[in-house]
């Protein structure tokens, strides 16, 4: 009897059930959050800091009978007060359930063309996933040796462009004029993920005005300390954002909650505390680096919340399970080009001497 | 110079850099919110009482510095106290961002094959929609003259079943016994859409036991007076769990927000509020019932927090209209078959008061 490849993967914890989409996913995995103790986590990327004093407070005063009611749909407050601060329309912003979500949308928005999605062949391991889940092709783009995009490597036959700034796992900002350049040449919808923007780079958003192709994603999970509220949103053309709203309503009407959007709206209006929270975190960033070198490791230039760092003389595999054994937990991607790199996270100063100690100790 | 059907489109605010998906979607089209004045509003169906005292406390002890860390992707301690309730296993529930995100999952996940998808003709209007977004085919089962489903009617090759129990808009209930004959007898993954089973029908979650084809989808919008939070989730075997796992790892690895898991816990383990608010809701529909015979109306025999009524000497299109002058609003859909009917959702017995009253006046 013939053993049919569908009867394999059935065996492979698979189901007769599941779609062909299910099938061929390879999900995406997030770092790790270990329950058995304790860490030091400069893992995920999250901020050191709580969030602002105004955002706990705009909870406090939420009038909590009125989650009975669905949310504002159209995060209409919000969107108002985003679009005050970036000085663009609030037609032109697009919120969603954490910039994950807003890029979900995004790609099947946007990237399913006959021709090949581009991004950079070490980049944000999400959008392999989301190709994946709609069917999309994409050829990847391979940094240059000192892990930089090169725009000129982009200016080829494409269905669309991706890629963080600054980039993750790298840590490297993309200057502006390349951007401008880049949507400038390219005939597809170029998406500029700044997740990390606030950690040193100069955002993008000022350009939608010039370019209908340009859309740029953030989120409110790393310089506005709300990644367990789930925020983010995408500021672009006012057709790109009608795109998204399509999707969206044809998805789920109500992503976000109406107690993430109040808070979400008095992080926004407190701009003293997130700018205060990443000057500390560059601060400590520069630190770190300085100690990092003194140790012998070399640290790429980072305009991000985390450093992407590689030993001469050590396996990045080997640094990473002796920092876990000893309480610290960074991100290690067992990855071509990258797999004897590990990503800090910047945390307070305190974690980071921690982090410093061990290391120390490791490498004696 | 030919026009071309393509610049046609772009004239009627579509986009070049739209994909195809977007081009044909056909959004979802939630019930009006008007901010112009303080409205009854009898047209969401949500719940007139606010959410238990045990839900706020969580939320007022719930420590916001918390916030700046990533939520539990899993929603393992919530899962846990659902299967506890429900008497599964974790692995039978999957957590998402209000169940019509889970059911976006599903219909991803389950129904695309190359047989059409079966619903009701009358059904929740977001079916057909999820259907555009992921390019499914579907076949749509006319309810019988009495609006009840009738099993015998999709006994025919199919890629899946769904319908709401209680239907929506019809609040007509069918019975457990029907959907384990429906289980039985059908090859392709079946879903039951319990969003309104709180308020009077059984629910076939005790069935997922005994049929690895049988799916259940509930929400915290309803009954636990949370639509505000955004909470739904599925209950089924592990495999049919494990495909919207792979999804949603696809899509979004953080659908739940860290206070909206908080709030959630706290609302299952405080039962007795819920099930009390739902006799108090279900005692007010039947008052309700019989005000709104006396006056005239034909009323289907509900089990859900809103009832489907006609009248024959009024159109319901102008009792709605009316209805909105005066403050209140009802859901009227203009479709066919139910063009004459109101769906009206059962508030408070002050709010329904008013509503009879008004209708009294309307109807002299």
């Amino acid at each position: 009897m013939a053993i049919l490849p569908f009867a394999i993967q059935i065996a492979g914890n698979m189901s007769q059930y599941w779609t062909e989409t299910v099938h061929k996913l390879d999900p995406y995995i997030p770092g790790e959050q270990p329950q058995d103790q304790q860490y030091i986590k400069l893992n995920t990327n999250e901020n050191p800091y709580p969030p602002s004093p105004q955002v706990i407070a705009a909870i406090d005063q939420f009038d909590m009978d009125r989650l009975k009611l669905y949310p504002d749909p159209e995060s209409t407050v919000l969107r108002q007060e985003l679009a005050r601060h970036f000085d663009v329309g609030s037609d032109n912003i697009f919120m969603g359930n954490g910039s994950d979500e807003v890029l979900a949308h995004c790609f099947q928005a946007f990237f399913k063309h006959g021709k090949p999605l581009l991004f950079p062949d070490i980049s944000y391991s999400f959008y392999p996933v989301y190709c994946g889940l709609y069917d999309i092709s994409y050829q990847t783009i391979p940094l240059t040796s000192d892990f930089s995009i090169n725009i000129n490597d982009y200016f080829i036959d494409n269905g669309g462009i991706i890629f963080p700034n600054p980039n993750a796992p790298t840590s490297r900002l993309l200057a502006l004029d390349q951007i401008e350049v880049l949507c400038e040449k390219n005939a597809s919808v170029v998406i500029v993920d700044e997740a990390y923007i606030d950690f040193g780079g100069e955002s993008a958003i000022a350009l939608t005005h010039r370019f209908d192709n340009l859309l740029v994603t953030q989120t409110f999970s790393k310089s506005r300390s709300l990644a367990g509220l789930r925020l983010g949103y995408a500021v672009g053309h006012a057709d790109l954002i009608e795109g998204l709203n399509r999707i969206k309503n044809s998805f789920n009407s109500y992503p976000v909650d109406a107690i993430a959007q109040a808070a979400a709206l008095a992080s926004v209006k407190d701009q003293t505390y997130m700018s205060d929270c990443c000057d500390r975190i560059i601060k400590t960033r520069n630190d770190l680096t300085k100690a990092l070198l003194k140790l012998g490791f070399e640290v790429l230039p980072s305009a991000a919340n985390f450093i992407f760092v590689q030993h001469p003389q050590y396996s990045a595999e080997s640094l990473y399970l002796s920092l876990k054994d000893r309480g610290v937990l960074v991100r290690y991607f067992n990855k071509p080009r990258i797999d004897n790199y590990l990503r800090i996270t910047v945390g307070t100063d305190s974690e980071i001497a921690t982090l410093i100690t061990t290391l120390s100790h490791i490498l004696d």
